[in-house]
């Protein structure tokens, strides 16, 4: 197989790009490593200005690094471009899928989005997920509740509608601020919290106001204390709001279907008022939200007075918002109002001052959805979760993975070539604004759907070395099964005995991002990839970090110093050094190991 | 390598789909071509609804064709789909770019768009580019000109500034009316015409007005000469606006630099008024428009009354335009109102009620310019021009082509990915509606671009045969050559002896494609690619023809009867019929053959 290393890369990364998130006509440095056999000098650029084609040749080469080095002013309101080069072979364009020898289209060119980047402390933060009912108990708040039935900590879930949506355990925000110990001693930097607004259900996505904090939950008060204990443990805290519909019960909804001349009225697609109505994926409990409506939009998310806004403001100080059914926001039939959403969404929450962040659900391809002046990034199962499960999962569907029907195993080449296809159409800011995800509650639980500890182990470690900012859900932790989304959302077992293994490992890893810039915001290229194993670099002008990620053992990869660029390597995970010439990688597996290159 | 016919197929032609060009919410049939060794009932329909994906199974197979058959509801502004099935290796995917063994994103998934069709004569015919200063004249109109410098019909052209702009033959309207019978007798369906607006160019693509037919052309009068002509010979007639900028002399910029308070002022993007302004690529003879004006869009392409609609109305009767510089228009900068003015432009057309033709200018990657509610289509120089020079044209740059810093020439499957690349990208509806088209006045012509008289003439058997609508120079058809765009424009040498092999040859493929529906609308599917010989199917469920072209001889191709689903073959271009089995295709090169199959 060719050998990656030898050809030219580029990737839109603080290693490249002297600066990734550039002001509108901002003019940045652009970096492309070239090899030996290809000719530096005969690497051109290419960006498009106001609809032309533009080519520019190198203005220097790095001596150090040997990069040929552009300018790109970025004058456009998405600035992509590629790169044509010379080679051993004649022309080829380099871009977000590497060096190919067609003439590519400019979907996969790099992308810089000036005026719109996403906040640093994303990616720098490794993020736990936590569904309120689910996660701790002060047992103080079991009040009477007319829709709940309530079950008792280590009672099963139910799967079945509707007990699945009214059993109750009564989890609430101070139970989390109980055990938030347990949250830093991972090293976790960031709290993702599944909604607390009081609905008719124990996920209370069918919200009944959007003023209030579930009483359920500990009222307001309850938040601002968890807000205040997040500041104490250095924790980012972002809610979790369905701009899509609201619940059957919300005050908005009675109004509307009290009133057809009320303002609420405009708010849904009343089909035959009141009982008629476009509800989610029809289910009636939850009634679709017309976007075409201004005072809607004054309410919910356009402007200083809306949901989005208050919240994110003193004195709960949330520091984003995760969009719930994202994808499906704004949109109805004919109707498409989802990118006029995002951008009024980013507007609101940009002019809080606070740098909050927007990351948006969406099972499947965001590109177009989060082309970066909308959401600042997407919970990424299609570029992070079903590539990993592709290749260290069971075979046949996986649940709420939005796979299709059935998913098999893929060799190496096939699950990179997935991870590719995403990364390579989206701005990277998008990349870095995006959750790294292998599960949610939303699905079965990774452990479940990988088809063993050690490649479960490895698919953690795969998703904190990618780039992106990793979450995982309460539990994932210690190694928490579940075949089935309401199974994921059973209790946090604190009595019970915990997988020390899966803490062991997550914890490891979590320092090892943690500490190295290069895992948070460095470039990725492969370095080799074959059916059962996949070896990559993580990189800034500073750190240069080689990961290897194999499924089952094979023949060690052999590295020469020269096209690598390095000729030792330390570990970060694992325990074997690399050094010689040439560089000898383990050849065991299941396996994950970390070096850092000097 | 793998047998191209063993592979599912599908693409959003006649073929495969009841209806291609459906109404808003209309539901049709989708066919897929499933062979052996793929289970037909395993194959799924994904699909996008209000940004959720869906999948369906079959409804049925069909007896005759063993296609399998899905029903899809067009409810979307772009109704995409993709298929996921099963074959002798696990799931794969079926996108625009073939059969796919990891996740795509949706960029090529196949495209509908409700509700906008492509006119149905627009790839029905083979289309003939007139340059009118350069194809023929009466001599009638040769006036003093203060810019102009009068050339004798058989002076060389001039390639330098300003000489290549002011230097006038003298073409003119009424010498189209007396060659007409050239150009029925090749088979034209239709005539491109570069612009008769007065300007201070040969070219004229520096507007002085909007309102009338410059005299040196013969005015009004003879424009509507022409149209009536035209409609004795059976030939529709476009013609080529710019909406992108105006000449330096055009009555609305003499108005906006004389009164920065008139209405005028405020359609450029003056910077210095009078003086400074924004101009198409710093040319400061072409002042650029700003779009943000309502009162410029209504003048020029909104409503009735703008330059658009009215040249479309009797008594001139249009049948559509070719937007100069579509690419552009609209962009600058921060500002890109590109779609707007393409989809404000298309309801004028479609308001006439008379069925007209809207092809941008583009010579890059349209696909995000062309989503198919604005432009029809493109001039196809990203998927179909530049593509075939790559395979058949010289080393090193092609005059005007765009083709970044030098081209070189690609092996048969690269040319191939670059041709599906584009079409992968495009609703079908726009391919159709695009130019397939080897050069242009704004190129150097074909025939010196190719290698040899061989490889030119397999090139325009390329063109003919692939999807779109045929369009070529006048005097391409008798093998003229020019390396320059200049020397493109150089006059038609009626009085000169001419290549009558390339005549022959062009007369011959155009009863072709004339002639043969499925050449027109049909499908398109690869049978079989190597580094010198292409070998494809355009088909309808009535007729299948098989397409061969050739750089160089090599290794003769060999099709088995079942997989084909064909016994034999006539031939269409070519004098080989094909029978027995297997079935062996000519081996042969330089060459280019095609074949109905029975």
């Amino acid at each position: 197989m060719t050998d990656r290393l030898s050809l030219p890369h580029h990737d839109p990364s603080i290693r490249h790009v002297s600066d990734p998130d550039p002001a509108p006509g901002e003019t940045v440095e652009i970096r492309v490593q070239v090899p030996d056999g290809w000719r530096s000098t005969a690497v051109h650029l290419r960006t498009v200005i106001d609809g032309e084609a533009h080519y520019e040749p190198p203005r220097h080469q790095d001596r150090r690094t040997g990069d040929a080095v552009f300018e790109l002013a970025c004058t456009q309101p998405v600035q992509h471009y590629r790169f044509h080069l010379r080679g051993p072979h004649g022309g080829h364009w380099l871009n977000g899928l590497g060096v190919v020898e067609w003439d590519p289209d400019d979907h996969a060119d790099f992308k810089l989005v000036p005026g719109h980047r996403t906040p640093l402390w994303v990616p720098e933060r490794v993020w736990y997920q936590i569904f309120p009912d689910r996660f701790a108990t002060t047992g103080r708040h079991r009040h009477k509740t007319e829709w709940a039935r309530w079950a008792e900590w280590d009672d099963p879930v139910e799967r079945r509608p509707p007990d699945n949506m009214c059993q109750l355990y009564g989890g609430d925000l101070d139970g989390i601020i109980d055990h938030l110990d347990h949250v830093t001693a991972l090293g976790i930097g960031g709290i993702y919290l599944t909604p607390f607004f009081p609905a008719r259900s124990n996920h209370r996505y069918d919200a009944r106001t959007f003023d209030t904090v579930d009483l359920l939950l500990g009222g307001n008060d309850a938040l601002i204390r968890l807000r205040e204990a997040c500041d104490r443990a250095e924790l980012k805290l972002i809610g979790d709001l369905t701009l899509n519909h609201t619940g059957d019960q919300h005050e908005w909804f009675v109004a509307a279907q009290a009133d057809p001349a009320s303002a609420e009225a405009d708010f849904y697609y009343f089909t035959d008022h009141p009982h008629g109505y476009v509800s989610w994926l029809d289910v009636p409990s939850l009634p679709k939200l017309d976007h075409r409506n201004a005072e809607l939009a004054r309410r919910l998310y356009d402007g200083p007075e809306s949901v989005v806004a208050r919240w994110l403001g003193d004195p709960y100080r949330l520091d984003g918002w995760r969009i719930d059914v994202a994808n499906m926001t704004g949109r109805q039939g004919r109707i498409d109002l989802n990118q006029e959403v995002a951008r009024m969404t980013r507007a609101t929450v940009e002019a809080t001052g606070r740098d909050p962040w927007l990351v948006a659900e969406h099972f499947f391809d965001a590109a177009a959805d989060a082309p970066g002046d909308g959401w600042h990034g997407v919970m990424n199962y299609a570029g992070i979760s079903r590539p990993i499960a592709s290749w260290l999962g069971k075979t046949g569907t996986l649940h709420g993975m939005s796979a299709g029907p059935g998913q098999d195993p893929r060799a190496g080449a096939a699950m990179a070539r997935s991870l590719d296809t995403v990364r390579a159409a989206m701005p990277w800011a998008v990349l870095l604004g995006s959750m790294g995800l292998l599960n949610s509650h939303d699905t079965a639980r990774w452990r479940t759907m990988s088809r063993s500890d050690d490649l479960a182990l490895v698919g953690f470690g795969m998703m904190l070395t990618l780039p992106g900012a990793p979450c995982f859900l309460y539990g994932d932790e210690i190694g928490l099964r579940a075949a089935h989304s309401e199974e994921s959302r059973a209790p946090m077992p604190w009595g019970r005995p915990w997988n020390q293994r899966f803490l062991e490992w997550y914890r490891t890893l979590i320092a090892v991002r943690n500490t190295n810039p290069a895992l948070q915001r460095g470039g990725f290229r492969w370095v080799h990839i074959d059916d059962d194993q996949l070896v990559w670099l993580r990189e800034t002008l500073d750190q240069r970090i080689l990961v290897r990620a194999a499924r089952a053992a094979g023949p060690a990869v052999i590295l020469e110093p020269d096209l690598l660029g390095a000729e030792s390597g330390q570990p970060l995970v694992g325990d074997q050094t690399l050094e010689g010439a040439p560089l000898i990688l383990p050849g065991d597996g299941p396996a994950f190991e970390a070096w850092e290159l000097a």
